[in-house]
């Protein structure tokens, strides 16, 4: 997946939509969109500083300055109001792994630099063609405030949330946030998006729609990413969970990994299915992807595998009535607040 | 953490160092190895195919094939014999972020290449000297049949490992597998790598031993890997876990992220500390990571963050023992290949 979308956090449709609305709506007046220009070059920017890096993805999001054309076709001189802020999102490409792919790489033009030879082992860089090593670039310009806030980099810590903290602090936190809600039940209703649906069971206990998740581009079976939203309103996540929802949960399991194979030839042996907590909406919904795609959010504190859910019901029918969950939560979040706000953190 | 690198589940050290001998040993003779030439140009290479790649890492392992220097020097015309397998490892670099890391690429020899244009958002291509985009390279010459091996792509399955399942297949499988614990011991009895003890509870019966991990470079904090490997022997896995084991466990929980903390200035709320099941060495030990950094095996399934271990066992004591606990397996495995021939896959 590409690290030049919004952070993982902030991947949920409404937020990234509403977001996108604010963020469009914040923007500076028409003739400012107009100056968008064709860059040709990225010298036309002065660096202001890096807001976020990925240095396992290869990308990086830097906040710079570049002229409003508006200003530089007036030649009014004021240099202070021409300056406009821009947000430049770099991150280099995957290797094209195709046989001409490689072999085009393997060619005079990419030339070796050696820095240690030891027995069968050497070390170098090799320079390579710009062309066979382009970096795949976004800006955004002319950038408001709000943007900046979106591509900042915020620390996540660790809150290890009690059924206390669940009861006093979360609960309170989600029945007082409004979350739009509208785009899920317009999928449910086949009102949006019912031309992606992969699977659906219309049972309405056990039911549920399996649709491609936005951050997946549809096509590499690498980075497969679907989602499960139940039919069922009013389970917010998995703190709701009893044995009464056991047949959901096996139908979700079994049937969404049955629907998966059969339409993307994975074998169900290569996929995980996982809850978030906290999930980015409170409906409950279920994340699938193939075992050797790291999608953001698949990691240990934060995402809980199905079938250990449903092995955990099984076997302990409170158990997430019961237990400690801890759960990754950026400074800037409300939820944040809330625990701060508790002296719980 | 570098792609480069074996790939995770082979990183556990006798491994590692056993199977750099065996392929040290397995390389061809005296001559062959003074063949690794200060190669100048990929060009010399004949591509054969891709052993590995990871898109999100954005890196490669190829096989190709070179001609070996003496067969050039004493030109005897046997093409057959001069020929030799190699590996080669590309993976691209991460940005530098420094302030004139990023100042060098706002430059004018960074051109872009617009792809499109929607109001204040634009795509592109930047195309950068390569000398400011350098692709890190292992090119490992001669290569023999276990180098290909061990660089291979190897599919994971998810095996769902029953209580049942545990006792008739994996136990005989770790009690019939003679794996080497004397680089633990050496450990643990300060024998070797005692210079790099991050902090040690001689306790015997809830000690431990914290070391940097192997993986780790021991600089940047992003990337931050120790491990805690325990006293007490004969605790194979997260399998064994019991009500007994609860200080122990609790020890290093708060011990180790007191002494983390400590040592490096990452705070608690910033670590995640687990085991992985299977464990690469069936000798108890645990994972310390920060909660940014998506190392290689910390993903949900095969990942069990440490205190949901302890609050598991302390709600449910025999939790370990009744659950169904999945885990990722290589189809190359010799567990694999237990589980096939039990009719499990």
């Amino acid at each position: 997946m590409s690290t030049l979308e919004a952070p993982p956090d902030n991947c949920k449709r409404p937020a990234d939509g509403a977001g996108d609305g604010d963020v469009k709506k914040a923007k500076l007046d028409e003739d400012a969109h107009s100056s968008h220009p064709k860059w040709t070059s990225l010298n036309s920017f002065k660096f202001v500083k890096v807001l976020r890096e990925d240095p396992q993805a290869k990308s990086v999001c830097i906040h710079a300055t570049s002229q409003l054309k508006r200003a530089a076709d007036q030649s009014d001189g004021d240099a202070q109001s021409a300056e406009a802020d821009a947000i430049i999102l770099l991150e280099k490409t995957a290797f094209d792994t195709t046989d001409s792919g490689i072999s085009t790489l393997l060619a005079p033009d990419t030339s070796l630099q050696q820095h240690f030879n030891n027995d069968i082992y050497g070390t170098y860089d090799s320079l390579l063609a710009p062309s066979l090593n382009n970096v795949k670039t976004v800006i955004i310009f002319p950038a408001s405030a709000k943007h900046m806030e979106k591509y900042a980099s915020h620390e996540s810590h660790v809150i290890y949330e009690s059924p206390e903290d669940y009861q006093s602090i979360t609960l309170p936190y989600i029945q007082s946030s409004s979350f739009e809600m509208q785009w899920i039940y317009n999928i449910l209703e086949k009102k949006k998006e019912s031309e992606f649906i992969v699977y659906e069971d219309p049972d309405p206990e056990k039911g549920f729609v399996l649709v491609p998740d936005l951050k997946w581009d549809r096509k590499s079976l690498d980075t497969l990413y679907l989602s499960a939203i139940v039919h069922k309103h009013g389970i917010k996540s998995l703190r709701d969970l009893t044995p009464e929802h056991l047949p959901l949960l096996k139908n979700i399991l079994n049937t969404g990994l049955e629907a998966i194979e059969k339409e993307y030839g994975v074998p169900k042996s290569k996929l995980r299915a996982y809850f978030h907590y906290q999930p980015s909406y409170y409906h409950l919904h279920v994340h699938f992807n193939q075992v050797k795609f790291t999608a953001p959010g698949s990691n240990v504190v934060g995402a809980h595998n199905l079938s250990d859910v449903i092995d955990n019901i099984k076997l302990y029918p409170d158990y997430y009535q019961k237990r400690t969950i801890p759960f990754l939560c950026k400074t800037n979040a409300k939820l944040y607040k809330c625990y701060e706000a508790a002296g719980k953190i």
